[in-house]
């Protein structure tokens, strides 16, 4: 069973401007190949598929705990896609729909995501293709579904270098930065699980690609408050066991700041969930605020 | 943000045997355009993408916790799918891999499932295509999105009403029969918000299909305990507003157990989580599970 | 513009059984590359996007007026699929559905076509894949369109061959006889245009694949009646331009009846449409037919 | 069966520049999940598969007519996105194909809609993605399948609402002024099949998105004319029966222009289709004009 | 450039019967997403796309040398699917078409293979589900797209195993053991290309899964002639420079018969295509071979 | 088998800036329906399911050889689509992969192909939509299978055409050029091989769409060199037999440079690879490349 909060893993800058583009580039790490719904879908099916959980309970752990952290990223990158797209509220209010107050969505990249989504985010990639089922690999066979998620995290390292070079909207290199440190820790992770079950030092191969956090600025903050040692079981009471493969003496990797690793009770603090201010010309959510806003209130107050 | 807690929403019979096309049949609950992938894909995205939250909230809390549920519906039926597929265990252990072992597995209707995952489940229909993003609808338009999902719980309830009608395995009607009185809550519930919007008393459709739950044994004893009259909110502290549509006086539909609906904290008490054994001559979890094992029982250890 | 007729091209027998696996088989010729959706899709968006009409009004015409027929070709196949997957009607009136009265369903080979379509045709190939726009060429130029529109033809006319070679069904084999009459008349027509254009005699090809369908018992009514001399115009008034075409004293290829080809005015006579019998138990119409035919003959009374 | 018109449902205005990116916008609403061949492909293989036909009339009437409808649909937005891709004509006739002529098709947002299909239509949407079985519902259940084709009307309506408010084009403007009023025909109509069934008035969400269409220009003469009150039979005799469920005393919405709804013999005067002048160094129909019409022009002499 | 010639990498054993169930089941090592056209296409797009190929000669030689050598496996399954497809040759010869002769064809797994393809392999899995993009990893990252294929040759060599395991026809069987062997060199190759780039001894994580080829007997020949040892370079004169990989004292996996990895000139001695014998009433090559055999064999002494 | 020759069959001029929107367009000679991998993809699997080989060998030996061209066109789009994206080489050398070095990457067409990709082909079309084995024909009937060939050829061609038409670029216009004549050759040799079954002259047809290559400046080098004339065996020893299809007194098409058909032994001499230049801030091939060269120089040196 999962459980929600109502609080985004970090607190993301609001824009100033709508930037569809941007918020496209972002989309790769949401519904591509190597982005946070292929990390998710991954992990998710593996953690249900899982056999012998009870025998090789250490290694369960670590794939459903990681889980519900993908969950939350998914929350993340979709929530920075919503905020580029949509920019810093409603500038149309009272436009006239009749006078093509939306020509401009005509040009960008995915005109979809207008058209179709209002500016919410979906499940695909930056060209707009679909995330799907190709993209997750379950084989029960817990050694190659390991190799698999190491490689999987460091293609989605690359990917959110190859995104981050691309903005200058803070919002987005505030998504990147923080997911360069959490997709280090799932890296390290499924490589010391390797190890354990192998012997072979994998976690040497990182960082893939071979550049240190230290030259993301985004990325400095979290390192300093230690995330990149830090696994959250994400749980009231389970998940412990990956304690076995999170820990035990194994420390950072060299280069990023040093200390041991560990496994951390429940969630990181979170930040505040944006608010995406409604554009009634774009229906979104409809065109007569007052009356609508007014229904809402009345059943707030009934539900306190 | 998620968080998970190592249970199933209810515990499920083991089955006495391997049934491939039985686990094929119920995939269509799982990556189906009415299956719970459908339902999670589309309120998390809903609820990511939501406008004037702080205005909205009892609807935007309704949305949000559905999908913390829905996330549970796609674990419970993937591990339906599983269970059927792998039966209650190994039967094969130190199968010589040359005598064809699993020739079998070469008429089952879905053969991937085998080849590929390994028996586990993945995110596609009763005929293996997968779902796609093509299933998602997510316009920023509150009405209308409600809307959606109001026929998306009819549809899905039709679903599941027809998987159930071909399952002679306890396993699979259990799942079915709980996804069927749970399902008909969130259809409820996305009635009751439209009518609060729209004044549309669109609640009287229901049920749809136009059966009563009291037809279908399995259903009984979570309509005994009031399932169907109970939202939980599946979180700790957030997702109180939605008692504002939820709740107020209104009541179970007629036919079904009489009550109050309720807004109840938390989550359902759960069942155990099947454990699937593994079968080493498929290599799942590998081959040669003793030392196997071993290495993870160390681990354990370490972890406590 | 469009209008419709509330009958079939020619009358199907009514199945004594359901044969869902028939039914498969003839979802090639509905989704299929080479099947009705796709010589509907070409032609119909070619005929929307066609170039200098005025002055190429013979081509356009007869792409145009294919176009009409080959909706009713859907329309045939898929009454074709329905009434094998459905068979004569409903055994299972009264049914419990408690009782998994469907069991024999997760066997079929499409089971989706039960679980989510309940009998019905679906745009899909035997394989259950999805027809798209993959299968669609509309390139503007005429000569190449009319070069792809034969070679269309000539693969639908080899589906439509194997296809009839895996039925013992009158129904399906039924489609099947008309369908090849009817495809290779516009294998015919394609094959002249081309000829008109570039003075290739390509007609000469046909039949491809080298049989002639005196070998096919379904096929002699219609070529006795003349079906394989005639294009119907499929409209009022339009169209009648394609006679410079298919007429002018060009006449049936070797070795099928002799005659010459003619234009004719309007549509086939056609035949009754199946009615489907409803299956309470499965939810088609839905479960409880009694008040349901009460409204609906209610209703059919004012209409009147 | 079905027959064909050589008219559009209206006529277009001529448009004085080619506009690719307003072409790509309209094709949202072609090929769209809640675009135009969605609303044709439900009902078309709904009415195939309609169960106990003969029993339920009406409700088989309104599917299987308002299908007719669709094809024309289809066909005036494929008119528009080839109008608005091609412009008024060829400005490039003798153009020297090594010159780069068409470089400024680089930049286009779906550049294959001039590289494959010459600036004609195609079922995808504004992203380029392909219609597909993923957007066809037909369960068979026949409340159901009404209520899905009640919100799909409403998801129709919601984005035609903003494909128009991207819109400068007179010609992409008219489709959806024209498509918004009929659109809101069978949303009502679907809405009046679902309260004959049930008893919910449901026909009260409308119009959803919560806008009237006075606010639209383009909409004006079709109310004004009272298209917004009619259902065209599409059907030189059959169909009739709908009038039980459009019509008994049945009245316009609220806020549209008064009156009783009416079931209409035929179809509507309809428009010019229009004529799209190749452009020869595109090979559109080809690349030597002369002789090809000369070909054309004796067919046509000898088809009179 | 590529250069063919007209043989198999090995020469299999003749089917005595169809075994289409078989065949589909091969389709998994042929389109699957661990199949060949993956690796194939994996190989294919990096050796285009890869960067400072002079400074990186060594590991671009790798990619480029393997590629040649995936084609011939694509070659290689493909005939091991249409052996299976079609058994020894003809039983229906001078069959009646009009007797349904193709009867069984309705109950196969794949039913569009026999329909569409005639028997033929095509670029799908195990399911029928098409081989696309979302298989293909190439990221011009060196390590990485590495790491991405040692990942894949281990699942790769997953599904073979699986695979096998469901064979008892000795043509899959013998494909499944050659490609087991040749499917660890890739592994071990691109294990050592790490390990040159990183100092990972990564290779020490094979064999995955963990069962050594000393329990399949039809490896055993392969092995025996040293196989396993052998890189090809598939090539006249390049590639060479993969010998800094493959080479250098490297050594046979433990476990393997011992000895030394060499790169050798050329390619294997390979085996006899197999002769895939017509079926006339299926079509292939066509209905009246006598006439058409003599065409080609005019031909054929024309050429000579 | 096949083998690999380091070269291209054509050199390529190098380009002098980056154009990603010009190696979008390219990418549709690549993974479109008419592009290189679909012709690949059909002549491979129709040579690897050809029936009667022995008794048809001019026909095998035809499709067999071209498919061994058809991977090198292949290699050549693909050289070219790299070629255009990346440009003359590094300007980033030390970039500052804080400073959104990439920004530029958002705005172009298809921004995956810089995120995911590196500015490398892919097998996609130029909207982005994935190849796949919808665009595979391969029936098992000669003639047919042959008719879709000619058919295929002639769609590439005018799709060539209308990417050329685009280009200012010099090494997309050369890409295009050569294969204009090569895909000639293709189109004029399925349509003798069709002659000769059949004894249509559908040679007449051609060229489609009706221009000569006089017209290309791009092709004249090569049809001086009479590259129209010749098919390549592209085999040390096999496919002979073809020249009973091409050769035997057949000569050139009217229009192009006269002369006789010719079988050439080999493949065209062909030219250099180019380069790639790495671009270390896009992390292709890396961060560090120093490091990495210097360990590449070394295993050059020791394979030696």
């Amino acid at each position: 069973m999962f459980m929600r909060v109502d609080k985004l893993q970090i607190e993301l800058p609001l824009p100033k401007a709508s930037t569809p583009n941007a918020a496209a580039a972002l989309q790769e790490l949401l519904g591509g190949k190597y982005g946070e719904m292929s990390t998710l879908g991954n992990y998710m099916f593996q953690s249900f598929n899982f056999r012998s959980k009870s025998k090789l309970r250490p290694f369960y752990s670590l794939v459903a705990a990681i889980t519900a952290e993908e969950i939350g990223h998914v929350e993340l990158v979709s929530n920075g896609v919503a905020l580029l797209n949509n920019g810093p509220g409603d500038p149309e209010e009272g436009a006239d729909i009749s006078d093509a107050p939306f020509s401009d969505m005509q040009e960008i990249r995915l005109a979809a995501s207008f058209l179709s989504n209002g500016g919410g985010a979906m499940p695909m990639n930056s060209n707009g293709a679909s995330w799907n089922m190709d993209f997750v690999t379950t084989t029960g066979n817990v050694i190659f579904d390991l190799l698999h998620n190491f490689h999987l995290e460091c293609g989605a390292r690359l990917h959110k270098l190859r995104v981050y070079e691309t903005m200058t909207e803070p919002a987005g290199r505030e998504v990147c930065g923080y997911l360069l440190v959490r997709g280090g820790v799932h890296a390290h992770a499924y490589a010391l699980a390797i190890k354990k079950l192998t012997g072979v030092e994998i976690e040497k191969m990182l960082p893939t690609p071979n550049i240190l956090l230290d030259k993301i600025p985004e990325c400095q903050k979290y390192l300093a408050e230690g995330s990149h040692r830090r696994l959250y079981r994400f749980s009231p009471d389970d998940y412990k066991e990956m304690a076995g493969i999170w820990g035990n003496g194994e420390t950072a990797l060299p280069g990023d700041p040093p200390g041991e690793l560990e496994v951390v009770d429940g969630m990181p603090d979170g930040g505040k969930i944006p608010e995406l201010e409604g554009t009634p010309s774009a229906f979104t959510p409809d065109y007569a605020p007052e009356e609508f806003y007014e229904i809402a209130a009345k059943l707030y107050k009934k539900s306190r």
